[in-house]
């Protein structure tokens, strides 16, 4: 949908899974930190069945926006009549929410009784990725300069993104690489508000100048700024986690000594 | 050769081993998980042969029949009478052959006396996707937009699966790079049979307009689908093939089971 | 600023960095060699401290160089009278010191109570080079051809320079990688302040032909001396780094005898 | 130098470093089969010592045919008279094996008391050769279209070597990388000369009509030829030093029982 809600859909699902990641793996750092390796593992399991079942419902809700809006293609694909293609773009949306659904289901089939090997679902994410990026590259092509350029700096994410889970494969559980997937997230997300309100001003304000060279230095810029946002979000996330985990830790360690020193005797237990 | 049959020939021969290698690779990896590395490695070293041998096989019919097609070649590379080259575009498709073959010959020497260094038959491999893409890459420029789009999607599956199976060198048998291997040939094969289906309708319909910019989009979208519909057969074949294997575990169980049973005692052996 | 100065102060920062760096890790590594890990881990530590506070203060004094300098815009952004932007490039520059600063701050919080996971601080300056990338690429567009030349060799020890600094993510402490990023840091610094003189002569000479076919070849050759000239460099403070650790330990080898010499006897200590 | 001979000198040092390569290489890999790491070690440090030094005195030997050749530029950089730089093709032939003479240096210093991390070595090839890859990248822009391709197609042997070069920065002693780099050295080598009959015929003949699109499809296709010849030379080498090494052993064991038997006596020696 080339309007303001075709482009805040997307983004806000990237925007909500940014932000659950940033939360989640700074979250399951510590807890590895402070009990190697135990039994939480499985937990972390369960919650990404459930962010693969999170993905495919929203991969359908996508599909079927795109195919139901008043103006979208209604699962028409070819016009007999006209001898032509009906509503291509929305197509074209439909396809990628498609890849994130193949995606959401590799991740449900990875801890079902079929056990995929671990390592696919983190490719087959990555190829999601990957195809995101490749249809908007030859979306972007032959359109107005600023519309070009400002979807094609989506591409640093995506591309960047979609590298950045492939090396995930190889090394599965490390924070550096899903902090940066994170980050990347939550920029996608930003930016396809961002690209939202340049292109489709909500408020029916004046249309940017598509051909002015300075609007196009200023959204290089911007689309940047976007990502130092990203960067401090994080950072706050990690903090309020680390914060969360050690009060958790001191409250544990305060209940342990109330129980033991009331019953007038103090012992001492490995954990 | 530019002509229908020219695409069907090699689509076949990459959906071939595509298919193949998808039941291969899980079939391999349920055997480890079930016998821990035993004797069977030594028969996957012999199926390792024989897929060179076949690789080998079908690069010279390939060779043989851009040769000799009526209208090729015939080995004549440089005629100098009209002072020009023969039919370079069937000779470059023999090259594209010659190197499958030799990718061939390096896995059988692996497992000959000569014992080449295992990756080696990888790297062949990899070398002979990248010059499939070089070739692709430099055999379409100058040509009509449709064409050269339909051409370069191509070299999406080309590039990556050549990158894919260059980690392979260091990550040998690696179960996820194995599928993903297997899905871009998969991919590779279809689209071959797509890209003849287009440029040249086999039954003669009306050719597709090369610079209809929809038909362009279009084929975009298509070629995501051939991969997504790749993934779901992988999927298939991985399922049936688990279900094949814990089938056969439960009828092994099941005869020694009946066979202690009926002679009236219950022994326990470890497994 | 487009002017000599605005490239020779970030052309010091890079040459400091570089050159320090030039000596830090051959001594590190020559004390890893000697003292086996000791407690001198320790004090890098606190040198990597001090050393993302050092980027901070220069990304602040860049910032505000930029932002206050007589022609700068002063934190105007968007002039609502001209209905335009303020001085974009200067929010360029604005905008590459600022991530620069980032990445100071992640250096800081790796070792502060907080302690961000490892790589982390390895990853944001790597992101922070691939921006500065960017914003270079996106920048040079439709300029003259040698201004447009001269920054783009800059990309090429930029975009090597950040994916080396990627790949400290996963071999931190690799003394080949450190004295890698040493060497193109030092080759930085020196090109900006090759970029000043070409295109801002500071002694106001006659300007340099833009499109001169032959300044163009020249100038590429004279990116690669820079280069030999910086590797050179690093040889030396390697050697001398070398000449200074092994005289050091000569003189405590010395002092060791002559302490046991004038007591009389001769110790034997395991080191 | 422009001409047949300054493409045949370069051709040479890189078929002779390529040959030598699929030589030494196996023949280090069959020797650590027997003798499993033994002393062996030390020969083969003292070999790379020497090709070191081989490469300094082919860079300069090099470096001194571009300066000294009679139409070349006498070490004049800058002619004050003409306003006008002096030969800079030449001068960047020069830069060119400069990095190739850097790289022996590094060497060298490896094995030195000086100790230079192992890697760096490996690391100055590779920056060696991608150096060689951009001043031919920006070296062919703007000549005759065949002129280029030609040029061009030296580019994937070049930067596909570099990067194989790179790897073995991290993977040192892998026997598959270190073939592969003899493969893409004795490419270069047989290209460049191929590159000189083409450019300019030796014997005189008439010159190749340089926009013939024939002419450009075979020059791609016979690059790959030239890679498929260098894998069957690869190949031969490796089966005659496999031949060499085993008689060499039977040999031995033929001279131990012939010692043995004449004693009159059977000695079981674990080797």
């Amino acid at each position: 949908m080339a309007n303001f809600k075709g482009h805040a859909l997307p983004g806000s699902f990237f925007l909500l899974f940014g932000l659950w990641w940033s939360v989640k793996y700074p979250l399951r750092y510590f807890n590895e930190k402070v009990n190697k390796k135990s039994h939480r593992n499985h937990c972390y399991q369960r919650l990404d069945v459930i962010e693969g079942a999170a993905k495919i419902i929203f991969a359908l809700i996508g599909m079927l926006a795109e195919q139901f809006v008043p103006d979208g293609p209604h699962l028409y694909l070819y016009s007999g009549e006209e001898r032509s293609w009906v509503k291509l773009m929305n197509w074209q949306h439909t396809t990628m929410y498609l890849f994130y659904g193949l995606s959401g289901v590799v991740d449900v089939l990875t801890y079902s009784p079929l056990k995929l090997p671990l390592g696919l679902d983190r490719l087959m994410l990555s190829v999601a990725v990957f195809v995101e990026g490749f249809l908007f590259y030859y979306h972007v092509l032959h359109r107005p300069m600023l519309d070009m350029h400002i979807h094609s700096l989506l591409l640093i994410a995506v591309f960047g993104g979609a590298f950045s889970i492939l090396l995930e494969v190889f090394h599965r559980d490390n924070i550096v690489l899903e902090l940066f997937r994170a980050s990347l997230t939550i920029l996608q997300g930003t930016w396809f508000w961002q690209v939202g309100f340049v292109l489709f001003p909500p408020r029916g304000g004046p249309a940017w100048d598509e051909d002015d060279h300075d609007n196009i230095m200023f959204v290089t810029m911007c689309f940047f700024w976007h990502y130092a946002a990203a960067v401090l979000i994080m950072i706050a996330n990690y903090a309020l986690t680390y914060w969360y985990v050690s009060r958790q830790c001191f409250d544990e360690i305060g209940k342990y000594f109330h129980l033991h020193f009331t019953d007038g005797e103090l012992m001492h237990k490995e954990t």
